[in-house]
């Protein structure tokens, strides 16, 4: 069979599960923490410190994802990244992942198979490995991905930040939505700024460096605002965010200019950078850079440059785009 | 709102986030050994023994169920039960699950939460907690469920099995292929059997008991012959079945005369039971009762009577049925 005109209906279940387990060990010995990796009922990994972190979601074509703007590889990294970031803000180190994945039967047999590389790609800059997962036919795309790590012996929540503490972040912000919004208009340049979108870049080990020294910690995947809000939420305290620290990437700058768009909006309220965003009570760790301070909870729960926001704030799925 | 009128976009993301949240809980204290539950970025869970079991099965809507012959507490029912066996399968305890849910916006309101009942239930069955999830917005209703358990010293896996052993099972065999034949044909009668399809009852404390006796063990979910395949082919042995033995349920008879069936075909092929088939080397347990013996390797993984079977032998996504 020509795998290159192929399709997962002429391939089959199990010739596949086979095709895209050896993709994803790409010929290395499987970890000696994996003490049974894919092909038995469920797979079994070694967790020393007796402390399991674990996050899922779910990505689903046309609503995460475009296939016309994103290869499979791509979502395979954004799978895997998004999922690792998760763990990471807990101060988790990620150690494995699960990936359910429904499929059309008539999916080039080689979208799979791609998708197998983006996982393990993005996996292994975290730390991770895939050891199971389950196929499923459906009439689109959907991924769930499953991140197992190792939590610290106190993890990272969101509800910890004090008045006081500096807000800093790890990661440039607005890439993703600035990529996004020049997909949507046509344009593959600035060629960072669409691959920001593509494959976002997580600071796996800043991150889970700086869990010791944070008092909250939260990735931002809906956008700085609305996961600022989170964590201002859980932790009952004000973010108050300085632009003039938070700053503008030239990148940006040169996206907006192309589109006659506000970068503001795209670092403010974009979301699926996975950056990092932490309040630290003493010093910034490496990787992070402050950009602003925690307050007393006041009316609103973030501000930025001392004024609520105007603007959009971030993605929701069901309901009413959010407004402060 | 009405929450009985509404839907899914009526009520939103976070506030149906909250009120699932709710629905899991029902109004119990966290299990101690979740040390971070569902809201932060992840959940913790303490894995004392340091082996972690896991699992991830996706459910797509009119592939795995369909909603005119499922309520939504029968499809929780049905996604905890299936994940909670294959780790029971490896002689590993339930202890948490994780959901990745994603729903039609028109859908009603009332399922996510009627299913968030099916989850907790029989979770709560299996020893287990739902910890953490994810929703998001698709054409259709796709759940991914991962489970994850604590793993003995030696997990029981598919290859262990050794000519001589005795072939068990722990479980009936034929009901949900019945039950969902019955609706198929339009009829709800006999009950017990339209029940097996929608509310499959694995036996879980016999198989985890089990676990410390047996050469090998499976789920049977594809089918009785696909899975004791399934088991012979990494073993390396065939497996020879004698019908007399595996019995057949005076239910499946009834049915099958309802439907001028035959109902072997559901006994052998039908799956989704998630009945335990295991192999021992001495007597077999408590809760299984022998249903044949383990031969060395010959031309066929399964034999039932002595023959191969002729008729179809379970189910595959993607690609043609397969037949022996």
């Amino acid at each position: 069979m020509d795998l290159a005109q192929a399709s997962v209906r002429d391939v089959g279940e199990f010739a596949l599960i086979d095709l895209i387990t050896r993709r994803l060990r790409a010929g290395k010995d499987p970890s000696p923490d994996v003490l049974v990796g894919p092909g038995d009922d469920a797979a079994v990994l070694a967790i020393p410190q007796g402390r399991l972190a674990a996050s899922t979601d779910v990505l689903v074509e046309d609503v995460h994802f475009r296939r016309a703007w994103s290869s499979a590889v791509d979502v395979g990294v954004k799978a895997a990244a998004q999922n690792c970031a998760d763990l990471v803000a807990m101060g988790a180190q990620p150690r494995a992942l699960l990936v359910g994945l429904v499929m059309p039967p008539d999916l080039p047999a080689a979208w799979p198979l791609d998708l197998a590389d983006g996982l393990r790609m993005e996996a292994e800059r975290a730390g991770a490995v895939v050891i199971g997962g389950d196929l499923s036919s459906g009439p689109t795309i959907v991924l769930a991905v499953t991140a197992l790590g190792e939590a610290p012996e106190r993890p990272v929540l969101r509800s910890g930040a004090r008045p006081g503490d500096i807000v800093a972040v790890c990661g440039s912000l607005g890439g993703p939505a600035a990529g996004l919004a020049l997909l949507a208009a046509g344009r593959t340049e600035p060629r960072a700024a669409v691959a920001a979108h593509q494959r976002p870049r997580p600071e796996y080990a800043w991150g889970v460096r700086a869990a010791g020294h944070a008092s909250a910690m939260i990735d931002v995947s809906d956008g700085l605002l609305a996961d600022a809000g989170h964590l201002a939420d859980r932790s009952d305290v004000t973010l108050a965010l300085v632009r003039e620290e938070i700053g503008l990437d030239p990148l940006l700058i040169e996206a907006a200019h192309v589109l006659g768009a506000d970068p503001w909006d795209w670092v403010l309220a974009g979301g699926e950078e996975h950056a990092f965003l932490a309040t630290f009570p003493a010093r910034v760790p490496e990787g992070f850079r402050a950009i602003g301070r925690v307050q007393p909870r006041g009316t609103h729960a973030v501000t930025v440059d001392g004024l609520p926001w105007s603007g959009r704030i971030g993605h929701r799925h069901f309901g009413p785009t959010p407004t402060p």
